[in-house]
């Protein structure tokens, strides 16, 4: 089967030439349908600079742009012509699988709540992050879209987390922990212990509190915590490797024996380098909305928005919110939570 | 003036070796005086093993161990002939001029509050981590003393770090940010919202919210976040700088001319990885205790036990308290603050 995969051209830092340019990949690569949605001259004169053939996409004209620093209930309420809304409201009316963007993070989550709304049994949206392990990949859920959620939204989280997982990342029977500061039950805020407690009556793979050094060596699949700390744990390793890796060079590069050395191993940095690249792992997926949302880094280049288009093809290919429709319930029903019936 | 530092010897993962391997070479290097508080045998029968003279040191026994596993709070009310409960009481008692500890943090946290007491107008201790940033060093403050923290205990941490880069490092006007997961006023949890507003209002140098990069540019000297995001910060950045490290040396490994690359490079490499070890940086001052208490990195050697030691001198040297009760007043009186009795 074709899939449509909807691109916000007017979303991400680099829009819209890296994002004509990673849909013109994506094309390339997984040959599926590619809907863009955005200003239409600003993508036919793109796509005629970086040599890509209008007659491979349809191009859905949006008006309007959500910059990155606006207010997103605003933005999205007011800018009803903007490729956020079209693209959301697309999905919505099934006349695309899945939609992807590189926009302002706050203003895409409450754009695909309002338009898509919310798988039943499920009170918030989350954004899971898929990140490099010594094994292969954790997902990290949520890192940004709920900062301020209650315990049993971590729940719904953890449910859609171990399915994600199950259903697209084929792993079997995926361990789920509870992002702490100790492994210790006794750890943690009381908003961590309450949730601690949910997460242990329930049938999921439960592991029990995880630290930050678990998530790298693999010790779990699925990584729960509430959206504060979860962005923050993604912004601080971004920024230490950043750091690391600069500051390496630096030190290096001051010695004659570590410059020569550099050259040599130039190959591997470069192999290495791409191997924890965020645009290697492209897109986060917003999980608990009816429909596929994809959210790309805010600084995506086309190797970025290319790999973002093909987490939204793995997860189209799955009938992934039907499983969490089912377990949802289940779950809730084992940890003794009464579910609000969905907004 | 020489300055009597009490070292914990019963603390640490590597106790009791390692805390007297590093006694003896702060001794060696600062020629304060240090005062060994542990099991008496222990340090005697280590001080032979080590060659180190048992002349240059008091030591004074303490024959009770509190482990890193135990509950703080119990564990400091029964283990009365412990040498976290006898360090904390000498420096009550003004017998020695500082105390660093290795061992249970949480147990630290609490001996040295019940103990010492509290400086007045300060509510709860908070732990300062000194991080290595691209200019010299940042102050993130509290780092896991205080988990869930009222807004007004985060305006006295910004105080007391401000205060600690000012009289300790030298700094002048030191920067105060608000750590957050983005720059503008409207980001964050409600908690984070309302200590924004106390800080916006105070008489500090307050440059608003930062992000975690903020920190390792050396945007702001001092970095203020309750103790769950502060301890998830610098564990995620531990391990993000472990796992990029062991990958990228497996990764270069693989390749010939990498593996070559590396060999070059080892001598930088060495001097790299000691700039950032957190050895270097010794201890994480806890403020806003009436006394001086420097705790350790747990898995502290002698490098890092030294290094702490040399942390409680330079406290020692500066009148850092009356510094702290002098400006709290001012600056709780700026944000509109009314302050409580000391408890």
């Amino acid at each position: 089967m074709i899939y449509n995969i909807g691109v916000d051209v007017s979303g991400g830092d680099y829009a819209p030439k890296e994002i004509i340019k990673g849909a013109i990949l994506a094309k390339q690569e997984f040959g599926q349908e590619i809907t863009l949605i955005g200003v239409k001259e600003e993508i036919e004169s793109e796509l005629a600079v970086c040599k890509g053939r209008i007659e491979d996409f349809t191009v859905v004209n949006a008006s309007e742009k959500i910059e990155m620093g606006e207010s997103p209930a605003t933005s999205v309420r007011r800018k009803k012509d903007s490729s956020l809304v079209i693209g959301t409201e697309l999905m919505k009316k099934q006349q695309i699988h899945a939609f992807v963007s590189c926009g302002n993070t706050g203003a895409v989550v409450c754009a695909a709540t309002l338009k898509m709304g919310l798988i039943k049994g499920i009170e918030r949206p989350g954004i899971g992050l898929l990140m490099p392990t010594a094994k292969d990949v954790a997902l990290v859920m949520d890192v940004g879209a709920n900062i301020d959620p209650r315990p049993v939204q971590l729940l719904h989280y953890a449910v859609m987390a171990a399915e994600y997982s199950t259903v697209v990342l084929k792993k079997n029977s995926p361990t789920v922990g509870l992002l702490n500061i100790g492994e210790e039950e006794s750890k943690g805020s009381e908003f961590i212990k309450n949730t601690y407690k949910l997460l242990s009556a329930c049938s999921l793979n439960f592991i029990g509190n995880i630290e930050p050094k678990d998530i790298f060596t693999g010790r779990c699949d699925c990584a729960i915590c509430d959206g504060l700390i979860g962005n923050i744990t993604l912004k601080v390793a971004e920024a230490t490797a950043d750091f690391v890796g600069k500051s390496l060079v630096e030190a290096v590069k001051k010695d004659f024996l570590g410059f020569m050395g550099l050259l040599l191993m130039k190959n591997s940095l470069i192999k290495f380098k791409k191997r924890f690249h965020y645009a290697e792992y492209g897109g986060a997926p917003l999980l608990g909305i009816d429909g596929i949302v994809i959210i790309g880094h805010g600084r995506s280049n086309a190797l970025a928005v290319k790999n973002a288009i093909k987490v939204a093809v793995q997860e189209a290919k799955h009938d992934l919110n039907t499983q969490i429709r089912r377990r949802i319930d289940e779950v809730c029903q084992d940890s003794g939570v009464r579910q609000v019936p969905a907004g």
